[in-house]
Formats: C-alpha cells, structure tokens, sequence
C-alpha cells in the first residue's frame, strides 16, 4: 500500500503538520476556494462508538470540499451484530469509498482498520488512545488566535490525568520551541508521570498548581477541560472553575481553549468574553479536518515509519481495552524495549515471556 | 445578528408570506431550475426527537436546491448525553452549516437555539407550541388545488382540541380575506376557546357541529386530523371518518387535506380520488421548505419585531414543558399583559410575582 | 404508472440482463465517465430492518452517479411508530426522491411497495424470498473474474437450505447455457427440493456431496456461504471450512465468491490468494447497482408481465411472514395454480378455499 493513514499526530514530520496547519488557516480565509477540491470522492465514517459532534465536523468538512459521506455511527445496525470482524468490515467500506474516518472504543482500533483498508484511514478516537484531529483543530485554532506555536506559556486545567486531548496537545506543543506549562488540578486528578517526564526530556519545563485564580495572570493560553460527571459530586470542592471574576486576572491576549462538550467548568458568561475562542475552535476543527483531507487526498503525508524495530509475538497484550483483545486474529506486534514489549496498536507495556 | 430565523409563521409579513408562497408554486412548476441554488451550502437537522417524514422533507428540499445535509436525529448518541446544553450545541453545529433547522419535544426551544445559533434557524416542531413549515405546506397545497387562500368555507376535522397544525392553519387562514370555519368534531375535542376567540377577534366566522356527513356538503376544504390512539378505543362512536359514502356528499371542488400521518380516520379507497390531495400535500410541503430555505438563505424573511414590550422577569414559567425548565440557563424573556407575562418561548401565561 | 420495479432478477430478460452486467463492467473501469450521470437526482433507501452494508452499498452508488440520497434504517424513529401503514410511507417519499430503495423483514414487502410508489422500487432484501441485487453483484463479479456467466462447474457450500442468495443464483444461472451445480452440504443444510427440480426442469445438472475436499479440485467457482451462528456449535464437526489446505487442492483459475460477511467458514489466510475474489465482489456489487440505478432512471428495465393469469382472492395467505399477514388491506393477489393459490407477494402457496 502506497498511501498513508493518520493515527497518531506524531507520525507527522514538523514541517508536514506545519504544512496543514497553514492549509487550514488558508481556508478559513476562502473556503469558497475549495469547494470543489474533493468532487466526486467519498469519505466513509465508521463509527463504532457515537460521537455526533467530531461525526458531523468530518461530514461538513468533506461535503465543503466537494465530496459526498457514507458510514454508520450505531454499530448494532451494521454487520458487525453478525459477527464480522472490524478487519473484514473496513475491507468493504474502504471499496466502496474514496477516504476512512475510524472511531472505536478500543485502543488500538485505528491501526487494525488501517491494515485493512484500501483508503487512507484517520484515526477520529480508539479508546483512551489518539484523538489526532482534536489536536490539529487545537493547533489551528492556537496558530489563528495566539499568532504562533512557539514561546508560549500554556495553561492545562481540569482533569489531566484521564484527558487524552491534554497528553496528546501537550505532546505535540514539545516540538514547538519554549513552550512551557503550567499544570492546574488537584492531586487527585493530575498529569501522569509519563506526560511529565516527556515534558522534561524534550527539554520544556512544566509547573504544579492546584489553583487557577493563582495562575492565570502568567498565561497565554488556557486550555480547559471537562471532568468526568460521576466525579462531580465529591470533587466539586477542589474544582477550578473559569467564572468572569477568574478571567479577569488573565491577560488581554489569552486565550481559552477547551474541547467540548463543557459541563460546568466555564460559566456560561465568560462566553461573550472575545478571550475566549473554544467555540471558533470547532469551526477551526472543520477547516483542520478539510485541510487533512485535501493533503491525504492530495500529496500524501509523507510518513516514513522506521518498523524495523517491529517484532511479532506471541505475547498477549496485558492492557484488556486494547483491539488485540477482541479482534484475536490481528497479529501481534510490538517495538522490544529492554526486557518490555510495546504494543503498536494501543501502545501500553508487557512484559515479555519469551 | 443580522439573519432572522423561522419561529412562528405569523412573524412574516402577509407580503412575504404570499411571497413564499408563490415562489414555492414556481418551484412545484420548474424545479430543474433551482437546483444550483444553494450549492455549496449545508443545512444541518437537529432533530432532538425523531420525526422521520419531517427530516426527510428538509433533506429533500435541501438536496433539489443543490446543498447538502448534515445532521442527528438520535440524541442520545449526540454530545447531549453528555450534558452539553441545547445552545451549546447549537453553537457548535451552526459553526458547521449554513442554515439549521431543529425539531424539539419542549415548548420553545426553537427560539433558545435561535438565541445562540450563527446562522438562520427553522423551527420544524417545538413542543406542541409551534409547526410553521407544516401550515407552510398547507397553504401552498391550498394555493395551488383550490386556487385561493380566500373566501374559503374550511372544514376542520377530529382532534381539534389537541391538534397543534390545526391552530396553527387557523391563525394563518384568519390573515387572508373572508374565510370562515366549520368546526367538527366530539365536544371532548373541540377547538380551545382561545382559538375560537381568534377567529371571531379577527372578523372571521365559525360554526360548531360533531356531523362530517352534515357539514361536508358546503365546504369547499376539509382538513381531518389523526385522533390520539390511545384514545381511539372509547372514543370510535363518536369518530368522524372519511369514507367514499361521505366524500360522495361533498363539492367537485373540495380540496380534502391531511397533515399526515394518518391512521384510519380516512379509508383508504379514498385515495384514489381526485379530491384527496394529502398525498400532493407533503409534495408541496418540499417546495415549501426549498421556497424558506432559498428566502432565508437570499433576501430574508424581512421580519421586524418590536421587542420594546419584552422584560426580563426571575418569574419561572408555569408551564413545566417550557424549554426554560429544562435549560435553565436561559433568560427569562416574557411580555407583560396586566398581572400575567406571557412567555416569550412558550407563550404561556403565568401569574407576575413581582 | 409506465416505470419499472426491480422485485425479482427473474423479471428481466437475458437481453436486458446482460446489458447492466455489462454496463457494470464498463462502469467499473470507468467510473469517472458516469460522476454526473444521476446529478440532481434523489435515492430514498426504506431499510425497515437494518442492512448497513447494502445501504452503504446503495449509497455510495447513487453518490458516485452524482445522485443523493434520503431515507431511514430505524423504522422506530419514522412514522412507522405511529402507526402508518407501509404504503403511505412509501407514497409520501416516493414524493421526495426519483428512486426508491426497500428492505424489509416481511416477504413480498417490495411488491407492496411497488405497487404504491410514484418513482421505480428496488428490492433491497424482502423477509426471505428475494435480494435480487446481491445476485447481479454474484454475475458481475463472475463475468469479471471467470470470464463468462456459461461453461461454469459452480459450488455452492455451506446453507444451502436456508440461503436465499443460492437459491437466487441458481435460478439465475440455469438460465445461461451448460452451468453444472455441485451442492456441498451436510444433509441437515441440503438444498430444498424444488430448487433441485429447477435445476434438472431448466435442463442443467447437479451432484450433491458433503466434502469440499473432495470437490473443490473440479470447480471453475466456489460459492461460500455463512452458517447460521447459533447452529455453529453443533455442526462444527461437519462444516465445510475453506482454509488454504483444502484451497490448494483448487484450479489456479477457480473464483472463490462469498455474500459476506463470513464468520469462519473461510480462514482468513485465504483472503490473500488472488482466487478469493468476495472483496472485489462487494465493489463489483456497488457497480452493479450503479448500473441498475442508470437503466432504471434511464430507459427502463423492459419487464413485460403476463397478468392475465392473475385473479384477486379472499384467502388468507398461508405464510405468516408474508407482507399481506401484516399490512392487512392489500389486495391479495394469486396465480392459479389447480387448486392451490402462488401468492404474488411472497410466491408461497395456499390451498384455495373457493
């Protein structure tokens, strides 16, 4: 297969995801530009898991270009309730269809599909995993409204513990230079030690706090994020919550992010505030999604992939989410690290048995 | 905002209706001409409870202007489930499309998306408060099969009590020059006296009988209407139905209308006569829609409304399927007439507290 | 109405036949010649019971003739669940769109549709009797990747009682000249008997054998089919599994076909051997439909039936599943057949009671 796939932000050269980056931010200036970029191709979304708002930015972002959409987002009604495999379901769609946009609750899912496919494949969410084009409509909308990806002072609040949006931006914001971070939860939610570690080895520097008011004024970027609900109650106490009163102490040129759906962390009032730019974030994300497409479509992504370092086994993944665990006849393959195994589809450790 | 959204029919000027109207007569005539009207524009369906034949309607409509459609018709697989709030969506989804059209079980949640939306927005149902597209489709059926909207004797028929397209209809019919109304049904589903009052307030005349076969004869529309069917069993004596016996009494010219679905209220054989034009009704409710979407999208619908009289109060509504009972974020907007305020999104009355 | 519907494949003539296989083949190296040939044109897909992979299929057919498409997959969330019959459903969209896509559970659900739809029907599956355009996707496939539709020594294998598709190409095939069947089954899943007697009556042959081993080495195509999951269990010991042992013992020119999606009666090895052709075989599927789609928007199908011979009765139906046995105010149609009755709908017969 000569075309590539999307799974991982990372998997993208700087000067590539730059690239989109500039594309997007040159449509949303003219879209009217490329309305017809993607005539006649069809984009399939296979939406295992329902997530309507990322399923409709993908569907407004390929009709804009041109092209038309086919897909599902309720897999009971879909072949799979007669037990096909995933592999054998994206084998089909991908004939029929021009480019694939995947999500799954299982880690790991995007890679499965895109073994398969006859199309390239975006990863739009497997599980805990990758949210690649979250990220890229983060990036977009950091790169319209704060002027640049470097020098900046970036603010992660809520829940950074489980947050995939949150180890994925600031994964990426560590190839931009002198960006620092400021960490703003409580304990109990805060940023594994692998995050932090990947902060400090690719030289950035990161602060601990537990309160936003404290740290505001120094940012110049807050990126907010949702809680988890059932988590709510007790938590409620050590919440940071952006209120008019908080914003007041940040600058004039921050700018607030945040990946929606909100609950309760920003009150609705801040809104009106033009610091706070998460719902032209969304609109950015269409113009992301428009931008990956074209070049997917278009030039190809350029991806070299080192895999020889890839080792098949016969070693189960320990992690029980990953797509291994329910699609049992993918072949297991994993990058060796001393006596460890890494998983290439969900990307957790095992130990190696043999 | 500069764009105006699609509440309630009786926003339009008499003009603009008769407008909309008539190009959605040219429409019916010529379609083939229309079909580049709005491409590259989507029009985005927010059905946050399912109505099949409606959603269908607009994506059809949409489709033959040459736009295209993106959309939910599934709550619970939209960010809804969540906890995202109705304009938080609508925010979002209205970043995406160019004109969006919601149906909502909830009194008013119509004008809470207009609120928020960023681009026009179509009430296609709120609660049992609004259906201006459905007496839309019934007004060009009228135009274009009995010729007038004028010195129309309307029989309306069956559940008139409940029956939001037939308060609806009325209110329209009253706009328009010497129509009067032949009100049949049980005195258990009779016409609220506030409708009845509407028509005599506006000069109109109307008579009460609980006999089709004895009405039908002088009339030159009849309007049936599906019963409740939990209700059907008790209530089958006293059941006005449409038969081919009872057609036979009425006008060569009579226009019979049906807002669709029916149940057994009209017998089948019925169809097939010339006079039954239910069928040619959704027909006309497309171009309808294509009309509204083509003047939304154009020109506009050049509604002025005079909000001078419009407070803000802490009074809660006393209707409890008002959508500011659920969403409870929302302004409380009333108009106030002596000791009571009329709700801006229901319309409902409630006692003042202030 | 002077339009034609596509219930059965037996309803065209081989002429006509022939012209959208190849047509299809034209289409499928071509596609890009046909991207407008649909433009401005609507499919309603009526999926009463879910089928996302024809749907899909249906979809992206009608899209790439430049053509879009309404409709539903969840009778619960149209007008079904309030009670309308199946026939003014399909008067109210067959208003909306120029085609008319129907699968349903019930058998003879299709006709039912036909004869109320105001724009050409096309069976997508009715209950048990007919999925004429998984069969055209079977002779597409076959005139592509056998090289001809006669000449043919063709396995069938797996559920040969149960399957409707076998039962479909069967009779489909008998029609070209000197095609011998060889039927592999375990007597439990035995081809029915009056598909036999087709056979033999059209003057072509078949052998019956319970071992694929033993006859896949004379087979110019293998016809796999799936086993009906909750019998797997107990007749594991006598399945026929097509792995790539027994697949070595094939003709390096054999086509191995399957209706997909396939649980394990093929191993997944086997996918890479360029005699499995059942992916192709779903692509071919999509032009196969295009096709249908461009004859029947275009010069029509050419069906002319003989109706003389059928009478309107007031028996019953025998089937429980037949159409007539739910939607109850159908006409009930029969051929005459000495003393019994061969429903229209369904094709079952009933002893007549008049």
């Amino acid at each position: 297969m000569n075309f590539e796939h999307l799974i991982d932000l990372d998997d993208l050269s700087l000067d590539k995801l730059n690239e989109i980056i500039d594309m997007a931010s040159r449509i949303s200036k003219h879209p009217e530009h490329y309305r017809h970029a993607c005539s006649g191709k069809i984009l399939a979304t296979l939406f295992y898991e329902p997530s309507t708002r990322t399923k409709m930015s993908f569907e407004a972002a390929m009709q804009r270009l041109g092209g038309t959409v086919i897909g599902f987002d309720n897999p009971m009604g879909s072949s799979v309730s007669k037990g096909e495999t995933l592999q054998d379901t994206v084998k089909v769609v991908s004939g029929y269809s021009d480019i694939l946009v995947i999500r799954h609750s299982r880690d790991g899912a995007a890679l499965a599909a895109a073994q398969a496919s006859l199309v390239p494949v975006i990863n739009a969410g497997d599980g805990t995993h990758m949210h690649p084009t979250q990220t890229l409509a983060d990036l977009v909308t950091l790169m319209n409204k704060a002027g640049r990806l470097d020098n900046l002072k970036i603010g992660l609040c809520g829940d950074l513990k489980n947050g995939r949006t949150v180890h994925s931006l600031i994964k990426t914001m560590c190839r931009y230079e002198n960006n620092s971070f400021v960490l703003i939860s409580s304990p109990e939610f805060a940023l594994p030690d692998y995050s932090k570690d990947y902060i400090t080895d690719s030289g950035a520097s990161y602060m601990e706090t537990d309160s936003l008011k404290d740290s505001i004024g120094g940012l110049d970027v807050l990126y907010m994020t949702r809680m988890q609900r059932e988590r709510d109650v007790n938590a409620k106490e050590s919440f940071n919550i952006l209120d008019l009163e908080t914003l007041r102490l940040g600058k004039p040129s921050l700018c607030v992010l945040h990946p929606l759906p909100r609950v309760d962390e920003i009150t609705k009032d801040v809104d009106a505030d033009t610091r706070a730019v998460y719902f032209e974030q969304t609109r950015y994300g269409m113009y992301a999604r428009m931008s990956l497409i074209l070049n997917m479509l278009g030039k190809g992504l350029g991806i070299e992939k080192d895999q020889s370092s890839e080792i098949e086994s016969k070693t189960l993944c320990s992690y029980s989410n990953c797509i291994t665990n329910q699609e049992t006849y993918l072949k297991r393959l994993y990058e060796k690290d001393g006596k460890e195994l890494i998983c290439r589809y969900c990307e957790h450790r095992t130990k190696s048995k043999e």
